[in-house]
């Protein structure tokens, strides 16, 4: 029987237990993945702390990314073979779906092929971060080399996919980090300028780096009192994407800068991008392109096991990554 | 002399001042009007009170929209001509023009002709308020016969004004209002349906209007803790524009819904439309086919004298008024 990774209450990460449970078969328009590794997500741990935009239904599995081999097809599939290299978009409920584990059943609309030349890991690094960031900065802000870009929470895998999209774009990448411990690893991966804003002022910096003008597109994971100085060093007509709630304290409107500055601030999810179909297509497609020319190129930041899932949980909120934090099976 | 409304410290209506003052000459690209009407805005009751997005040089002149006829031509102005019956378009500092007084000097570029079949008291009640709703549902919002507004504090001349915006389009108007006294005013002018937010809880009736949709656009010029209520009331991909700040209280963004249903909240000015020849083109136009075909169609609520404007000030902090609060001169 594959282990699998289930919660039976919500709370912290010891709440994770690996469980023997009996092989799934998949249904209509599923697939079934014998998984090599696994991506984790911050809404993995706010869904495991019943924090997430979705409830459990307890037990409950957990989890949007996995990289592995098709080791069984439901009816109806079409598109995807027995061994097919596949890995998932996150694309469906983690209530119904869940990838933490050695097996997983997901609907196959989630699921796509990955270039040869990426590892398994890799290859359960890419849709995610890449397609977050696509659907934002490309699809919603379209995205133009005349843009200033600030991008918040920028060590993520998010964050790092924003700067690589940024700048595959020959738009400004301007990245914030709280300490000035990950300053370095953000302008190796591409930032034109880095923030820390433990030590120095994000607006003021902001309006400096862009000689009063502020940054015309904010991509920003956390909300809470940080969106007023995001208002603050926003440009005129800018738009701010909120695309998470990270900080645990509530969010005010920046509600006399949003009207003296036309501004837009932009709820956003990647539900967006994978329940429509055209965003997907173009979203697959721009995140091929990418990484085969090298302009998006995955950045992993340390693999766990199956059996250190609790620690992986643990890292992920230490905020010390940079990157991606991927468990291998 | 002129008499002149000014104030020389911020606060209640009583700091109004009628004085005397020389007449002044219009400068390059400015006219100088004859007032005869004057249209009253919540934002020179903000202005008045030091809480405007512009803060007052005092002793300050105040006053967006007036309506008369040219008396004086500064240098290089060529589309007008003296006695032209013309009214101001509020696209101007309010600090260094300010239309209260029989005598006004405003920039050529923020006066227009208004249709000849309106009084003085009608064509000082166009520009504001149409083109305040156009840029927001029209220009911005792209408004369509299947869409669904929403539209708080719908008595104001901008509410009403959105009212039959909206209706013009043929989409469907909810209109808000706190007290079930301005219901059938709302009701005549062109909602399809009306809240009395007093007695009604505002997202489950929008919701039951909508078949359980949701308003796709908003147009709430209040804040305060009602723009959650908003986001509950609010379509998945809705946009809700804020346009202004009346609520004392403070602005929680609705991180919440904003992600899981997408929302847009987007900071709302007149300014955006003034600012932009093309928009303000389109803005003028629309106008005047919508009084021309009477889809638009200005609604006073009440007219008081020159020498009465500190009663007219605190009649519209009263908040009783349906439509535009005039004074004539």
């Amino acid at each position: 029987m594959p282990k699998i990774i289930r919660f039976h209450e919500t709370g912290d990460a010891d709440v994770l237990k690996i469980e023997d449970l009996p092989l799934t078969e998949p249904g209509e328009g599923e697939v079934r993945l014998k998984v090599e590794a696994i991506g984790l997500n911050r809404a993995e741990v706010m869904f495991r702390q019943g924090q997430y935009l979705e409830t459990p239904e307890l037990p409950s599995r957990l989890g949007y990314e996995a990289s592995g081999t098709i080791d069984a097809l439901g009816s109806n599939v079409t598109d995807f073979q027995m061994g097919d290299r596949v890995s998932t978009i996150p694309g469906f409920s983690m209530s119904a779906y869940g990838v933490y584990g050695e097996s997983a059943v997901v609907p196959v609309s989630a699921v796509a092929h990955y270039p040869e030349n990426l590892s398994a890991s890799e290859g359960t690094a890419i849709w995610m971060q890449y397609l977050t960031a696509f659907g934002a900065l490309i699809e919603i802000g379209q995205l133009k080399k005349e843009d200033v870009v600030a991008i918040t929470a920028a060590s993520s895998s998010v964050g790092l996919a924003a700067i690589q999209v940024t700048k595959s774009a020959g738009a400004l990448a301007i990245a914030t980090t709280r300490g000035a411990d990950k300053k370095q690893a953000l302008l190796d991966a591409g930032a034109d300028h880095v923030i820390v804003t433990n030590d120095e002022d994000l607006a003021e910096r902001v309006m400096s780096i862009t000689s009063d003008k502020g940054a015309n597109i904010i991509f920003d994971p956390v909300g809470g009192p940080m969106l007023e100085t995001l208002a603050t060093a926003a440009a005129v007509g800018a738009i701010i994407f909120e695309y998470g709630a990270l900080a645990p304290e509530a969010t005010p409107f920046p509600l006399f800068s949003s009207l003296a500055k036309g501004l837009t601030i932009r709820g956003y999810t990647l539900f967006e991008i994978t329940k429509d179909a055209d965003r997907m297509a173009r979203g697959k497609q721009y995140v091929y392109d990418g990484l085969q020319s090298g302009t998006l190129k995955p950045i992993i930041d340390r693999s766990f096991t199956l059996d250190e899932i609790t620690d992986a949980h643990r890292y992920m909120e230490s905020n010390q990554q940079k990157g991606k934090i991927v468990v291998t099976v």
